[in-house]
């Protein structure tokens, strides 16, 4: 069974997929989705739609998992980063394939045993927890994290 | 040369097509997509970018066009307006169509001649620019009136 993690933003999309048997999870890939911030904000979200479905039909995922959103008081920033959100969160749908969302706490306490552990420890707890895996930036780390706090509650979920 | 225009919302998007032609415009089609508040956000965005898909494969426009978005001072809403906006905005450049912004004022003072129309006058106004037009409701209404918009100022853009 695998899992895509994912964390959405306008200007780099992260994305990870681990994969899970007899519930031990391994790495499977990762990557981010520069946009170029000089093309039209229509060009830029078809590309992370784009190369999300290449990532789905590439590493068929069965579920996948996403960030609850952090709500900047800047609406602009609010507006853009909801824009990239929807996107990516239709994607996987355009599959079958089900999304669930996790506060941004629960990933962190997922991975790393706290809710409030800094960028640089979850990137460290990924790769301890992952072996092999060397996650191409921090917003990959960051969806892969997304993938290992599902891992961790989706019995709760009742998903098959 | 036809032009689709584009009211996005969560819970129902309007659309509508014009065809423009000697410089004359005439309607063409109009909709809204309702979605079902009980269904998960990504099933609900993917079915507004399916119908739009099937839009934009019926009546075939050669241009989009959407109106800037409204900030609501609810974060939450923001980012739920946000969401359906990214996939409305993504899903005309699926098909490589362009898509132009618009200040809601300026779509009311297109069509209206003021910019701080009513719904009802914009709605009115709709009707008496594209004879035989009844619009399904009134998202369908504001989506004719961006298109009417774009009609009216695409030539100042130099869009071919």
């Amino acid at each position: 069974m695998r899992i895509l993690g994912l964390d959405p933003s306008l200007s780099s999309t992260g994305w990870g997929v681990i994969e899970v048997e007899n519930n031990r999870v391994r790495y499977l890939a990762d990557g981010f989705i520069p946009t170029d911030t000089k093309m039209p904000i229509a060009a830029r979200l078809e590309e992370i739609n784009r190369t999300l479905r290449q990532v789905i039909e590439t590493y068929q995922p069965d579920e996948a998992a996403i960030e609850k959103v952090f709500l900047n008081t800047n609406p602009e920033s609010t507006i853009k980063l909801g824009m990239a959100r929807g996107v990516v969160i239709m994607t996987p749908a355009q599959y079958g394939i089900n999304v669930v969302e996790y506060e941004p706490n629960k990933v962190k306490k997922a991975v790393v045993g706290v809710g409030k552990a800094a960028k640089n420890q979850v990137e460290t707890m990924v790769k301890i927890l992952l072996p092999g895996c060397k996650p191409k930036n921090n917003d990959a780390s960051d969806a892969l994290a997304i993938a290992l706090c599902h891992f961790q509650y989706r019995g709760s979920l009742r998903i098959k």
